[in-house]
């Protein structure tokens, strides 16, 4: 991997930098984010970093994630400062993990010079500079290259963001991306500080009790058509076991562990007769194709779409939209 | 890690083996035990491979888990035609990932020549060459090892078997053990054949549906008291969803997902007014210790024992030596 010349450049010269990653910010965006303005930091550069979204509280052990701000007026208050002569228009932003400004949820910021770092697939334009390797399984592990060819040293905070953000991509080794490359970088991680276990364990064993509960509520109503898990989850419930959106997290891949399972669906009602509809895959069905006929979209084994109706009916016409799919 | 040489020695001497794990087999008893088989195989030894138990349905995608049998009379017939004059007195042991007779069942044999390969620790006498590293994440990283020292090559089999063996071991790398060193030998496994997403999706993702609906009832019992999470599993839940005590690997687990839990207790009833009762602890609180106050045992976080009485004494019986231990 071939950390491009002309970003080198670019960060060799600025200054001061504006980090942004995506809404619904996930660890490799939030690790990747915080390493790259430490490793930045520690060239003697200004960073901000920039998330819309606020940092969910199970990654809140991620050393540094106070750094986030959501508030863009900050944002165009240190570029007057730096650059009063450009009327405030902010330059040297780099997207991390993302590749676009609607990823960010800033489509209507006007920007100087961009670059962008980022492991998904992407036929958008965005970037003066972009850095984009599809075939990373985290973006951290571009963030690792990165500072190699810097010769930044990785600290025990820069490597406990970057394991994590290694870690949530890979699901911690046992997704398909798990590469002996990966593996090598993890363990020359750990021997710059970073700890598995402690990792794992914020990762995976830090949830709430309404949490858990919420999770059982949700797993009681598996239903299996053929080869399909479908679980919903409902306002009842998060009113029931004081739980937010947030806590579905990762909810929609639970039941991927049956074994006759291709394809499991989570339905969360957002109003009465409003379902927003997560989906995964065990990799043999290409469920952005499903999303993408309810006007959602994604990626082959996880995407997801909003439909208006009521909970039977948007039950069977996702059950129409596979069967015609397999077809 | 050094392999000692009077092991060595004694592998190239004999020609037939007799390669024995434990009862309860997990994935390091069985992939270690078959990638051994397969290692001196290739040197042109034969090996018999024992287990008590069966191997568990859903270790049955380790290639080469046929080769498990539990019958002792093909031992004993086997030890007679190669060694009539011994009369049948089985030579060339090699007890796996555990270290005494009792641990596999045949405490009532005698055998003339034996060798223990384990990682856990022990400070029983067993074995003529013994080889115990309480260091080593798996025996499987021992048998990596082994191999390597005997100049035996990596065959994809062998790989897969020793990759499952570390995984189950490590929990897929997210436990304490996790070094540098285990993410490393995982890397070759993998250069050498072993598919981790492949490897993964059977040890996680290959629950019958019935498994899955007795994990929801044991889970719907949840009772959180203090820092303990207590889960139950009755002989109903077995009959009313189909399952055996098989079933039940891993539910011990489940709730230590709990922030704020530091043990977690699955009581399964054995008969009437009769527990088994499995402790697992996040590292805090020694769990062998409480077991063995109900004359049980095991390790620091994973122990167990039994107890006759119903379930409401047998649970404040718990909690009660618990509290003991804390003060």
């Amino acid at each position: 991997m071939k950390v491009p010349e002309d970003l080198l450049a670019f960060l060799h010269k600025g200054k001061q930098f504006f980090i942004a990653t995506h809404i619904s910010p996930d660890g490799d965006a939030l690790g990747s984010s915080i390493a790259l303005a430490m490793a930045l930091e520690s060239l003697g550069k200004k960073t901000i970093v920039y998330d819309k979204d606020s940092v969910p509280e199970f990654y809140k052990f991620l050393p540094g994630h106070e750094r986030f701000t959501n508030s863009i007026s900050s944002l165009k208050s240190s570029a007057e400062a730096s650059e009063p002569a450009r009327g405030g228009q902010i330059s040297n932003l780099i997207l991390v993990d993302c590749n676009d400004l609607e990823r960010i949820g800033l489509e209507n910021l006007k920007f100087i010079s961009s670059a962008v770092i980022d492991h998904h697939e992407t036929g958008r334009e965005f970037g003066d500079i972009k850095w984009i390797e599809p075939q990373a399984p985290a973006t951290g592990m571009m963030i690792f290259y990165l500072m190699k060819e810097l010769g930044i040293k990785i600290t025990e905070e820069i490597a406990t963001n970057l394991y994590s953000a290694i870690a949530i991509d890979t699901g911690t080794f046992r997704y398909s991306n798990t590469t002996p490359e990966i593996l090598r970088i993890a363990a020359e991680l750990i021997e710059a500080g970073a700890a598995p276990y402690y990792i794992a364990e914020n990762l995976y064993e830090t949830w709430s009790e309404n949490r858990f509960r919420l999770l059982l509520k949700v797993l009681n109503t598996l239903e299996i058509n053929n080869d399909i898990a479908i679980t919903k989850v409902t306002l009842d419930m998060f009113r029931e076991t004081g739980t937010t959106v947030e806590d579905t997290e990762n909810f929609p891949g639970f039941s991927r562990m049956l074994r006759s399972i291709k394809i499991s669906a989570l339905f969360r009602e957002i109003e009465k007769d409003h379902y927003k509809v997560s989906l995964r895959s065990k990799g043999k069905i290409n469920v952005a194709k499903i999303a993408e006929s309810f006007d959602g979209g994604g990626h082959r084994n996880a995407a997801g779409y909003k439909i208006r109706s009521d909970f039977k009916a948007a039950k069977e016409a996702l059950l129409k939209a596979i069967f015609t799919l397999k077809k």
